[in-house]
């Protein structure tokens, strides 16, 4: 297949893909079936972070970097060094004013641009190349104005081009970790995230350190009052909270602080005399947006860019069942973090729930991620599968930028969002990221030891789902009705019990004529009660006031389990009491399960 | 003067007191001199809130507990035990029906009356109080509704009489620490607060955790969706932030998340044929609030006490200078925080900025904050001046509940605050936790050290305040007009520096004829550059590629310093290039200043 057929194909194959699309089948993208191993890129924009990302992609295999454009030639240069460095052959140079990346896209050896130019040109650079049959990795934002989403939208699904937006952090090794979690229920439902993108840029963007003077993005910020970068914020919220494929975004709120942290930024480095001591901005330090999504969820999202600080997303997101919060690097996951209401620490759920992309490491910048991401968007245009980030996704993100400054604009008046999906979001399936291996929680991992050859196991009763044995045949069957219940931790003790007003008792299957050992732990946090354990058939063991906790160890023998049944009996003597328990410990002759 | 005669001057004292206030002069409050050092007491409400609160009060001097009011027998006598036990005299008991406590409010021998009854009862016990000449220190929530809100703060200025809410979160050591910094300019002009009440109340206040039966305020959950319980967040925020006493509150747009929680809890503990897991809920599990005060910053509130998690406030303030974040213990401050954009431990500067209240450590409820509201509510009420926290901050915290519940309604719209200082706010002055004794900012502290015989200061260059020396006759004289710049802080190495494109030099005033030596720490980011550093008429110190960094010591004796002037020239020797250096050591024999 000639090139030239290749994007007459391509444009077909889009007005097809449209269709499936609309009925949510995967695509076909922007590669057919026969192009063959090498995809084939162009690189438009190649001034710092063009430059980056070039020499992050010559680490991903079986690429050619055919073409680099850029309106500065000294950056087209350094660039071009970069891959005849690696001894790759020099590829074609386009730098002949602004429009110069028209040229490149007429090309027909080109599978893929990446667009790494000002803001600006993000979604005309992203339309020309969907229009000529080539697929878009593009630098957040996407868009810049909900005409521009549109765009966007329209485009990629007319061609069936691919649009993916390099928003990186949706590629964080931590936050993947925690969407593997999310996924496999420990958070429960998800109610609530918070986001931020809280990083002081204006020695990195704004302002020449040393001068004061303006660098680019400057005229956004005297032109304008809204969430100037949203994407790194919402990126992995968007995936924990499934939004455009089973939630949506409704309505948006969005408030500004008024402008003190530039003028403040120029008086302390410059005197009061700078210009930029004086002059009026219209970016407000601080923006919160707070987002309402169909389904009755919140996100909250802060721009903060301009006041000194250090880096920080401070993500957060919370369930019916639990909460991760990046701050604390640390979780709580109700009825499985040992103490009641304290945080855990995240490093063993991340090593848990550490998801399939990250079982190699990457360097590169961002932490890996965006070699991550490159390698990804480029195995997806070789397979002609849809790109990690969708069209969707890239606009979802992007399309806060207009909405908040609207918001603000109305004095934080809500805003409703525009549906992107047409729909399509009450029926799209998450795509994003899936990793479907089995996983175990980590706290009932660990809750099975192995001492002088026995396999002991240590159940945290009251906790929902550990009333299952991970010790080969034995089952646990609780009789009359006892209530889990948590009590505060007191002193590192246990905080999770059965409690029950009547006599009520534990059945445990064990393997016929087996021995072993049952322990039962009493404890009570109001130290008042009065009660018997009484173990099979034997005499009863009178507890009292056992606040502190006490361990009764009932060892069986093989006549005990002759029929593989087992009894504790829990009985309180004091009217109007509860008979409680905590733990129960079951030990076996070992042999790992 | 009778007990009679005392309220009837209290009144009258009062119409005069509420001149006074409207001309924002310190009214006499609620004690008039002459009255003596006991302060006289009722307690009105003694569940387990009031009991704790009284145990708490009997270690307050001077001290005397006349009288007891609660619908429950059970409680009240407790209560009394509480007294006796002490040591001291049993107080009156009022329990006969709601209205038991108008009869307590008859007493003539009463200076102050402590509630601490359902919210319900909060508002109208206070103004009761008030109307009878008895000052009033009130449980969270003060006021449920606008109406309230009034209520409350007209009947302070009509009678004089002092109302303080009991949140005793703005008494925390931390947070009063993080005041004083802010009073002293460390985080410059205050921009954005976060702040939340995180606090799963399930088990506590909602829900009888054996049974899922109701406690009391579960009622609230069925009815409103609002930020139920805001004092407790906005509390230090306030007082950071001069609320009240110089800005205002404007506007609040609130969104709640739909009740999710709820049901689930009940799902999980009783299963899903509870009736609570079927019960429809008004309250949404979490409320975002963003206010936007008169003075253009914005202040974040998050309600969130019915999902299950750890105990979290999430304070954040942020200005133009610095930010303190509770979830991460930690500061940063621009030009003082030794790294680039990089945290530092609170704990120094909490060492530091240690409020004056808490040269002592106190026990009791709530990390002894309980026992320091109350203590210092008495001491106004014996010194007859106005109360910590007077009826402004108390309506001003309790008026989110019902302006958030508007907001919500309204689908997020954002509802305009109620001037309830009537505008006073405009010329009232902060008056909580005034303390004005002299604090040093920890970071430049550290500056001087004594060594073999030596005192050393270093200033790390670039850094704006750290041009004057804190040694005995030494001053820095900048001369070329060199730039302050910080890199990032690579391998812990300095990060700021003075930069210029050309010659530049620093002249330092030396003690005449003194010995010493003055080092300079050249450290150059890009490695790149070419300089020479001369010191006085000496030849000068070539560098070459300086990037890890190089220490220059140059000894001067007392002919060098004949004339107390010593000059370090820095020049560069390549085009276009710049001359830097980070840090500079000053050494002169020791005595300290």
């Amino acid at each position: 297949m000639s090139n030239i057929n290749r994007r007459t194909f391509m444009q077909t194959n889009g007005l097809l893909t449209a269709g499936l699309l609309a009925s949510h089948v995967s695509p076909l993208f922007a590669a057919p079936a026969g192009t063959g191993k090498t995809v084939r890129l162009g690189i438009i924009g190649v001034g710092g972070r063009g430059r980056l990302l070039l020499a992050t992609l010559l680490g991903v295999e079986n690429i050619e970097v055919k073409a680099l454009c850029d309106i500065d030639k000294n950056a087209l240069a350094a660039a071009s060094a970069i891959v005849t460095t690696a001894g790759r052959q020099k590829p074609d140079e386009y730098s002949d004013g602004d429009h110069a990346y028209q040229k490149l896209l007429e090309r027909d050896d080109l599978d893929a641009v990446i667009i790494a130019t000002p803001w600006k040109w993000h979604t005309p650079m992203a339309v020309a190349a969907m229009n000529a049959g080539i697929a878009v990795a593009v630098e957040v934002p996407a868009a810049l104005s909900i005409e521009e989403c549109w765009e966007l939208v329209n485009t990629s699904e007319k061609t069936g081009i691919a649009c993916m937006m390099l928003e990186n952090w949706s590629f964080r090794q931590d936050n993947l970790a925690v969407l593997n979690m999310i996924r496999q229920g420990l958070l429960g439902k998800i109610v609530h995230c918070h986001c931020a993108h809280s990083h002081d840029c204006i020695d990195h963007w704004f302002f020449d350190p040393a001068t004061g003077n303006d660098l680019w993005p400057a005229e956004y910020l005297l032109k304008y009052n809204r969430d100037q970068y949203p994407t790194h914020s919402v990126g992995p919220v968007y995936s924990w909270m499934d939004i455009g494929c089973g939630d949506y975004l409704d309505t948006i709120t969005s408030t500004a602080t008024d402008s003190f942290g530039i003028n403040d930024m120029f008086v302390r480095r410059f005197g009061p005399d700078h210009p930029g001591a004086k002059r009026q901005y219209a970016q407000g330090d601080i923006v919160t947006s707070v987002i309402k999504t169909k389904k009755g969820k919140t996100i909250v999202v802060n721009y903060d860019m301009q006041l000194p600080r250090p880096y920080d997303n401070r993500w957060m997101v919370q369930g019916t069942r639990g909460i991760y919060s990046e701050s604390r690097n640390a979780v709580y996951l109700a009825d499985v973090s040992a103490g009641y209401h304290e945080w855990e620490p995240f490093a063993p759920y991340q090593k848990e729930y550490d998801h399939q992309w990250w079982q190699q490491k990457y360097t590169g910048g961002h932490g890996g991620t965006d070699f991550l991401e490159l390698k990804l968007f480029v195995e997806s245009i070789r397979n002609g599968t849809p790109p990690p980030l969708d069209v969707y996704d890239s606009v979802l993100m992007s399309c806060l930028v207009p909405l908040s400054g609207q918001s603000i604009a109305a004095g934080g008046t809500p805003v409703k969002f525009p549906d992107f999906t047409r729909g399509k979001w009450q029926t799209r399936k998450p795509t994003f990221a899936l990793d479907d291996r089995k996983f175990t929680v980590p706290g009932a991992k660990t809750m099975i030891v192995s001492e002088n050859g026995m396999q002991i196991e240590t159940l945290l009763l009251g906790v929902t789902g550990h009333k299952t044995s991970g010790l080969p045949g034995v089952n646990l069957c609780l009789v009359g009705n006892p209530q889990p219940y948590s009590w505060p931790a007191i002193d590192g003790q246990p905080s999770h019990c059965l409690y029950a007003a009547k006599e009520w008792g534990i059945e445990l299957t064990v393997p016929k004529n087996s021995t072993g050992i049952i322990s039962v732990y009493a404890y009570d946090f109001d130290g008042v009660r009065k009660q018997t354990v009484t173990f099979g058939s034997r005499q009863p063991d009178e507890l009292e006031k056992f606040g502190k906790g006490i361990w009764l160890d009932y060892p069986f023998t093989a006549k005990d389990s002759e029929n593989g049944l087992l009894r504790l009996t829990i009985q309180n003597k004091v009217n109007g009491s509860s008979g409680v328990l905590s733990k129960l410990k079951i030990a076996i002759p070992g042999s790992s399960k």
